[in-house]
């Protein structure tokens, strides 16, 4: 994660529900957020949040506000969330994922407030005017508005996940040739015994076998397992065969 | 949104608060899924969940399972979810954003179980021995754990983002989950009956079995072989067993 991200100011603003405080506190937590301020929460909220499981801290650090424009004085951009579009309003609109990379590249030069409003109305037209713009989460337009703590952790994970870095899979290292072809042995050793072909094993049915077993990409310690039982079965299957 | 989309099971394994059902369903509504699956709910949970608000509709057609292997039966991938690595486990771990881009992929080809475990204890073994692989949030090692339904809304967002919408190569097909605990179940018999673990198979080999069977990644026609060859070892061990 980037350092960067301490300059990041998650502002709730009018929360109603405390469970929802304690919500976007957690998931703050989970992702390596640090920075809560919270404008005018309902009273009891924000008392009741503050003992919300797994943020304690986070909480306990929360800054409270009086309004909108002193919980963003510090920050250079200001940007507004929204589930739905609202087609009603000026703001420019950026796709989360799109904002969420200009966010993130703003974040180097200074301190970004992320809005959230309450759960009934969510931002005010006066909220939103402190915004420079607003992300939209990309919710399907009948049933656009979100669970506020749902909301939050979303717009994080956009911040924190690492773009570009699709990184190097350590390559599973594969099981030798040479055990992947006692496999096939024994189980068409087995195949023989029990019946499923005939005793002569024709070449094309060995053939399957083998293509099958190598497309099972054994690791070294599934391909041991796979000996030692298919060894058991074969060893079963023999000693019958002989008391027969 | 892509159609496929339809083909996502969120599979949701005995979760114990109804707000978290309700969440999940939320989440789901807002990104446009419609296939919630529950396995074992706490009884009160489930029913009052379906008051939930904004979701109503999809949970009155959530459908609820006695055991994960019912649950994931039609599905050819099955994929669970965990916060913090679980290290103890063989399981490949793939980070949210490079796991979800293979599940769309997948959800080209049929049907695909994301399972998410119970708030307490997550995703048990033998949850997992049913996986294919992990996907992983990427929340911070020291507050991995994220809340039940921000951690659905995270990993439904990643799936519905038009990313770079990396597109299908055409994705081979796998085999279905309940194709796949067939053969689990016929090389246990057989493991059982030749000897290679008691006959009263303790649940650790179960568990181990299962997931080696996953990491086969069967295909269809493959998966159909395994079944006819195990099929007929299994009588022939029962059949000499009988004669004994």
């Amino acid at each position: 994660m980037s350092a960067h991200l301490d300059n990041l100011r998650v502002v709730l603003i009018g929360t109603r529900n405390p469970l929802n405080i304690g919500a976007a506190a957690r998931a703050m937590s989970n992702f390596g957020l640090k920075h809560l301020r919270v404008v005018n929460p309902y009273e009891v909220a924000f008392r009741e949040a503050r003992s919300a499981v797994g943020a304690a801290e986070l909480l306990a650090s929360a800054k409270e506000f009086g309004s909108v424009a002193e919980a963003v004085a510090d920050c250079r951009l200001v940007v507004g969330t929204t589930a739905a579009g609202r087609r009603e309003l000026r703001h420019r609109l950026q796709r989360l994922e799109a904002g969420g990379r200009v966010i993130r590249r703003r974040l180097a030069a200074g301190p970004v407030a992320l809005l959230f409003g309450s759960e009934k109305v969510g931002l005010s037209n006066r909220d939103l005017s402190f915004c420079a713009w607003l992300l939209r989460i990309p919710t399907r337009a009948q049933q656009g508005s979100m669970n506020l703590g749902q909301a939050v952790a979303v717009c994080l994970y956009e911040l924190v996940r690492e773009g570009k870095t699709t990184r190097a899979k350590n390559p599973a290292p594969w099981a030798d040739a040479g055990k992947v072809e006692m496999i096939t042995q024994l189980l068409c050793g087995i195949l023989r015994s029990s019946g499923y072909v005939k005793p002569r094993l024709d070449s094309i049915t060995e053939v399957n076998v083998r293509r099958m077993v190598r497309r099972m990409q054994l690791d070294p310690s599934d391909a041991e397992v796979w000996l030692g039982m298919l060894r058991q079965i074969a060893w079963k299957l023999a000693g019958d065969h002989g008391e027969g």
